[in-house]
């Protein structure tokens, strides 16, 4: 059962994150505490189960991609801590609390996302944070790359910046797609990478073959995300439903209209897992993640 | 000559983040120019030149520590943009220059630090950045560890997080010492153990002695830093004279007088100098830095 998978992934990055995130400090507890706050407030973790998922498709063990879940999900809970803030998208709800900003204060956010991100290069490099690890020098270097290039300008960080410059711009479908393959896109297709790359001397090819898999579910993610925006509730969302509406901000519902949408979404799924079609049992994790996506309803 | 050698780096690592800053974007050209704004803004390169002379001192050239040079500013810079919005220092003035989010705005200047501090990381790791570099990937993954440490919560984050929560509040000598040795002193110690680990073998009791050489110099630096918001003028400074005493901070001026600050600086540079003893005239930048560090006026 898939929910079982993904029940028992959120437990174990869950445990793992609160090993790599500080308990205390001898320097600024309410840091510490803005970062804990951040990170523990019911998230899906779908990035860390795509991570744990890919390296079970690649023939690894969840123990081998504990680093590598734990890294995206900091580096997702930095990026939404500063997507959140008044000079950003200035939101006062995430999943249902409070933002970061409004339960601190906005200095203490843009620290705490600071640090988070750090956190997330950090777990990849020192071994005393996660010392069961698989810790050959080579893999990790690698999964800091694949990191770096998913967070930063030609990436997330882009991707971020390109969708506060539309505000109120018609984007063509093509424009909307690129912003999104840099704003949520590359780290979904991190998570996979960095996973496969935790297992050592996963083939080319089938890393090839997972970033066509990452890539198409990755902007199935966003069209589900565009279309609960319009079909579901405040309560259900956990966030201000039809947000993206009222600050005008162009979505693949308002560019194609909510039934193509729909369509649209079907067939990246399909093609997700058109593209691991050579891979074994092992995959089945991540064919079924390819459905779920755009079947949930938050 | 100190000054030739530091103009030499200033160049050298200017020359290599024009390499590792991107020229331009095919997704947010704005981000990428606020990027370049907040690094070429004719900043003294202090850290790269630490690292540089560092890795001299254990015998390297100055090419094994170019990712090091770049790594540590692109932290500065980073760290910096962020200090100046308006929730944190408020500044608008940066070396005498609007600051990011004056020059730009406040979302960019969010996201311009953001992707700053990947691109450290990404500059110890993408191959690609600076291809002529030593690719050791065990060389590669401490340098990596040491910065996130120094950068992280338990680092500068930290320390600055100490330092706006202090702001209006009596700290003692030692509470104001711990706070610094956050703030500056663990970017110095970083840029400095980077530059040393830049070269492969160096011995770890000249990694110990550095690292005590470091943390007297960080300290020193920001004691002068204080002197020189009392006793400079805008101009020379580049930023709001006396900005610390306008927003109510402790400085060691505040704390123990100004006399006696000099002092203190003047120790803090002669212990600097006495942990590094033991290494030849390979160190004789290092030295010299120690005493530019107190006499400089901006």
């Amino acid at each position: 059962m898939l929910k079982d998978y993904m029940t028992s992934c959120q437990q174990r990055v869950d445990n793992k994150l609160r090993q790599v995130i500080p308990a205390s400090s001898d320097i600024s507890t309410t840091l510490v505490e803005a970062m804990a706050y951040s990170v523990f407030n019911g998230g899906k973790r779908i990035r860390p189960v795509l991570a744990y998922a890919a390296n079970q498709a690649v023939g690894g063990d969840h123990s081998s991609a504990d680093a590598a879940a734990c890294a995206v999900e900091l580096i997702h809970a930095y990026s939404l801590v500063h997507d959140d803030l008044p000079a950003m998208d200035d939101d006062d709800l995430r999943r249902g609390k409070p933002t970061c900003h409004k339960a601190f204060d906005e200095a203490t956010a843009i620290l705490a996302g600071d640090a988070l991100q750090t956190l997330a290069f950090e777990t990849l490099c020192n071994p005393q944070l996660l010392p069961d690890g698989d810790y050959s020098a080579e893999s990790r270097l690698k999964q800091l790359h694949c990191l770096a290039e998913a967070s930063g300008h030609a990436g997330m960080a882009g991707g971020q910046s390109k969708d506060l410059l539309s505000v109120g711009k018609p984007l063509t479908a093509k424009e909307l797609q690129h912003m999104h393959n840099h704003k949520t896109g590359a780290l979904i297709r991190a998570s996979v990478q960095m996973g496969a790359l935790s297992h050592r001397f996963t083939p080319v090819d089938q890393l090839e073959q997972l970033d066509v898999y990452a890539k198409a579910i990755g902007l199935a993610f966003q069209v589900q995300d565009d279309i609960l925006d319009v079909v579901s509730d405040t309560k259900t969302l956990g966030k201000q439903q039809g947000a993206d509406l009222a600050l005008d901000k162009p979505t693949y519902v308002s560019l194609m209209g909510l039934e193509e949408a729909k369509a649209y979404a079907q067939s990246l799924s399909d093609s997700a897992i058109e593209a691991i079609k050579a891979f074994d049992d092992r995959a089945t994790v991540l064919r079924q993640l390819a459905a779920y996506i755009i079947h949930r309803s938050h």
